[in-house]
């Protein structure tokens, strides 16, 4: 993803106002690459932040999405996560250890049948099952 | 996806006991193929059936998923779908009429790095765009 070193720069240059609440949960997310949802990002910054509320926490996720600086990732029917990584790629989810692994795919050689003549714009490939580490500890 | 002639016996040998409502939801998403949600199938079938409620339905869904004769379809964040075709196959929404198409993919020449050794277990494949007869109409 991005190298992105300057967070309110990056806000203000994508018409976000950079406030603190803003910048910490950006900053969250963009370091944890752990697709957090908002109760995680809430348990991990209200101890730092005790104003904060989930509700902020959402209406900013809302704008970083609208915003396209963030991406939502809806591997579970029962829970949203969010992602600052907004280059294509995939999503794993292992079931035993709940963990999301990142990965790359290859769009260019995605044989798809009975779209032609669709417009894509956005593609997003999920994927269950067990990840090594699991596998290997049994 | 799969041809069934008889739900009653289809829904006995996936362990299910044929209840009338159970049948008739089943009826309903085999037959309509649109991906439909909790409120769609109630707004269809509450005429039907005047002593069906939400609750079963979401109920009935959920057994249909627990049992694998159903998928859930997670496509937008706010909303979850249904389909009783569970062979693997993607999903295309189109941003402008909001229908919902089915497409085929090659899932054995989908390149993915960074998952080696990783058991794959379900893969979806969503795709957000514009489809052709939304391109065609301006």
């Amino acid at each position: 993803m991005k190298n992105i070193t300057n967070i309110p720069y990056y806000l203000k240059s994508n018409d976000i106002k950079p406030s603190f609440q803003r910048m910490k949960i950006f900053d969250y997310l963009y370091k944890n690459k752990n697709h957090p949802t908002v109760e995680m990002i809430y348990k991990e910054l209200s101890g730092i932040i005790p104003t904060l509320s989930k509700t902020t926490i959402y209406n900013t996720l809302k704008l970083f999405v609208k915003k396209n600086i963030v991406i939502i990732v809806n591997i579970e029917d029962n829970e949203t996560r969010y992602d600052a990584d907004v280059s294509t790629h995939g999503h794993f989810k292992c079931i035993k250890c709940k963990e999301i692994y990142d990965f790359l795919f290859d769009t260019e050689n995605l044989k798809i049948q009975n779209l032609k003549g669709f417009q894509k714009d956005k593609i997003d490939l999920y994927i269950k099952g067990i990840c090594k580490e699991c596998l290997f500890s049994g």
